[in-house]
């Protein structure tokens, strides 16, 4: 390498792209972060964006602001559409090449619709902070329409379906509940509130199916508490822009449709000629390379990482996160002439909201957690998470004025303006659940 | 009127329009606010959005959550087409018609670009959220395509011109040239910010013309400290996607032009078969209701109101706060009988932030401020009429933030995304300077 130090270049600022920037700080390497957006993006609180209780700011930090404090990396804000494996050159959308000496992949999973008709035309995905806003401002309008022309509640104007009853889809029945009976029943007196839907539609038995069975009741017994209307067992085979129609045969009027059923390896995994597995996962040996490419590391969502006994690992931000760690050392211990370990996932346990006071924590040790206790575990823990004293801050304001109010601040309908809608009125302002095209 | 409660229709929910539902609540009327947004707009901090100080939701306030407060008002989202004169009713681009007793028109002003060629397609224009967050983005992505491709800095990537010398042009001036110096400066280490330009184009041969001639010299000299480039007495006869033409023969690479020179009444003025006076503002009679029509009413920006001298008066926010204030003591003196009076318009004074701790102010009793004194005043002042605690409190607290650690938490690329644009890479992502259709 003659002087030059190695370059490490890193796809993707989520958790897993992130941790390792940070894990080789210091470390003597060049680190190139690229990612299609300017920021890291924190996932989890999504839903309350999308549900108005926070403001994208909140959640999301200047990827250069983090990258500042790390002074052996940078950051290039590109697509990536490839890798030119001789050359070992990253390429981008715009032409660009890239060279690299170690590259680790973190790309993140986009929503799988498995092919359901109509559900990536029409179904909303919730995977990043447009999602979020168009979301948001959707449903808002929903309401507006419905003051306007109540006879609009029986079309399904008022109505959500939920696919998908993993934390996402518990989470955004929860808050959306609460959004509509705290917040928009006092803003539309006049409007029947009362008759908007929520429903959450499982293939499984049960929602939260990877928590443990007493938990699974509990956040389904929360759900119905707040008038979340569960339908287990049951599928969706399709979606159109005024219903959804269900395997048992019914069909829902619904205006507002979430895909939260399924993620897929983003679509940059098709792309690079490499062995992939489940939901397109790129296969990974258990140092987290790629077997027969020791110079390329998959971390996250991306990669199709096994724990010891075999089993693929869960696509959640602890596993990126220490995906991350572990790769950075690895790169190090290569670079050090060492071999590199086994990667091993700590499982500290896994935990979702239902609403206010009402939340399920599994922690690894045994412990299960309900109500109040799991609720404020998981405040705090989601606020020592954030990137970022003001973001703390700001979220912890937010957090404690709702909380306060039952107000929500961000209720603001930011999606095409009244005037560009009017122009194109057959133009969907929703967002489609899946994305074709390659993102980072 | 046999038992029914007359009923006043307000179209615009901005400082004018406010200010008549709140000074009627408790009159034995039945108000309905009208807007096309669902949010109270506070406007003099829309420049803090689009230079990323501040976020959407600091600065608008859901107009139910307003009118919760207010038991004999309510809301009608909708874009306002025209009026039905004989049938006293307001007709909707969705083709609703709103029956009315008293009609207060408050929609307010647009961007007028004076037929200047090529300004209505390629200036920004910063009159609502979505124009602050489109500029906000686009100027974020120059500085990540600079870092990228250097060489395309003389192309006019970092520069942005800005028409206009008025408190919008200079605000926004000042505000830039500190996020480039303070923020991206640190984001950007390996790019030569110091190259980046802000230019200042005004046709007359001073920057803020309403105010003395002393605070002309101290704001022209603030904005030259922060190396503002000032262009007096010079016009912009020519915008095109890479430059702007100047009156003098001279041309300036620019692919940010953001045009404040100019407003103009909302084109609904123009749908309502009235007579309009200057900027298409609607003639309006002494005590503000349209002479020959004594039920119409026009308050703010969209009327011509005029002092006892027969001046026009200026286009601000408190001259449409105090004349619906008046407005709606007229419609109550009308429904008692009594005759109504003249407005007059109290003049405090007026005021402009250039920076940090650099500020100027005209006090109506005589008093002129500068520097620290004029910035503390203005602040205090921006905080205490933002409307909602919440917003004050977050507000308060991003300034602090950004005052003490020279931080822009809201530095977000949140346009289009790279995906879409890359479909299409020919298709401005920038919104038109003048909005030719009808908004309320």
């Amino acid at each position: 390498m003659a002087g030059r130090r190695p370059r490490v270049v890193v796809v993707g600022g989520g958790f897993g792209g992130l941790a390792v920037a940070r894990e080789l700080r210091g470390v003597p390497v060049d680190v190139l972060l690229v990612d299609q957006d300017n920021y890291h993006l924190f996932q989890p609180l999504l839903y309350q964006v999308a549900t108005a209780g926070l403001e994208p700011a909140d959640i999301a930090y200047a990827l250069r602001g983090i990258l500042r404090r790390i002074p052996n990396a940078h950051f290039f804000m590109a697509e990536v559409v490839g890798v030119d494996w001789d050359a070992s050159c990253l390429l981008t959308a715009a032409g660009e090449k890239i060279p690299f000496d170690h590259l680790v992949l973190a790309a993140g999973a986009t929503t799988a619709t498995f092919g359901v008709p109509g559900a990536a035309e029409h179904a909303f995905a919730l995977k990043d902070l447009r999602h979020a806003v168009a979301l948001r401002s959707h449903l808002l309008e929903q309401f507006e329409r419905c003051a306007a022309h109540p006879e609009l509640i029986d079309e399904g104007l008022l109505t959500v379906v939920i696919v998908g009853g993993g934390p996402t889809g518990v989470e955004m029945a929860g808050a959306l509940r609460e959004l509509f009976t705290k917040v928009l029943a006092k803003d539309f007196p006049a409007l029947e509130v009362w008759r908007a839907r929520v429903m959450l539609v499982e293939m499984a038995d049960s929602v939260l199916t990877a928590f443990h069975r007493s938990l699974q009741r509990d956040a389904a017994r929360a759900l119905k508490v707040r008038r979340v209307e569960l339908r287990l067992g049951t599928s969706v085979s399709r979606v159109t822009p005024e219903r959804v129609e269900l395997s048992d045969g019914s069909h829902i009027p619904a205006r507002t449709v979430l895909w939260a059923a399924g993620v897929r390896a983003n679509s940059l995994a098709d792309r690079l000629d490499v062995p992939q597995g489940r939901g397109g996962r790129i296969v990974v040996g258990p140092d987290l390379s790629v077997p027969g490419r020791p110079q390329i590391w998959v971390v996250g969502d991306l990669g199709a990482a096994k724990d010891v006994e075999g089993q693929l690992l869960p696509q959640l931000a602890p596993v990126a996160m220490q995906g991350g760690r572990h790769v950075a050392r690895s790169i190090r211990r290569r670079l050090e002439g060492r071999p590199t370990e086994r990667f091993r996932y700590v499982d500290k346990g896994i935990m979702a909201t239902i609403g206010r006071r009402a939340a399920v924590a599994q922690l690894s040790f045994g412990l299960c957690l309900t109500g109040s206790l799991a609720w404020l575990a998981w405040l705090f823990l989601h606020l020592v998470i954030l990137i970022g004293f003001r973001n703390r801050l700001s979220v912890l304001l937010n957090w404690t004025w709702n909380y306060l109010t039952w107000d929500r601040a961000a209720r603001l309908i930011l999606g095409p303006n009244v005037r560009d809608r009017s122009a194109e009125p057959s133009a969907p302002s929703r967002s489609p659940a899946a994305d074709r095209t390659t993102s980072t």
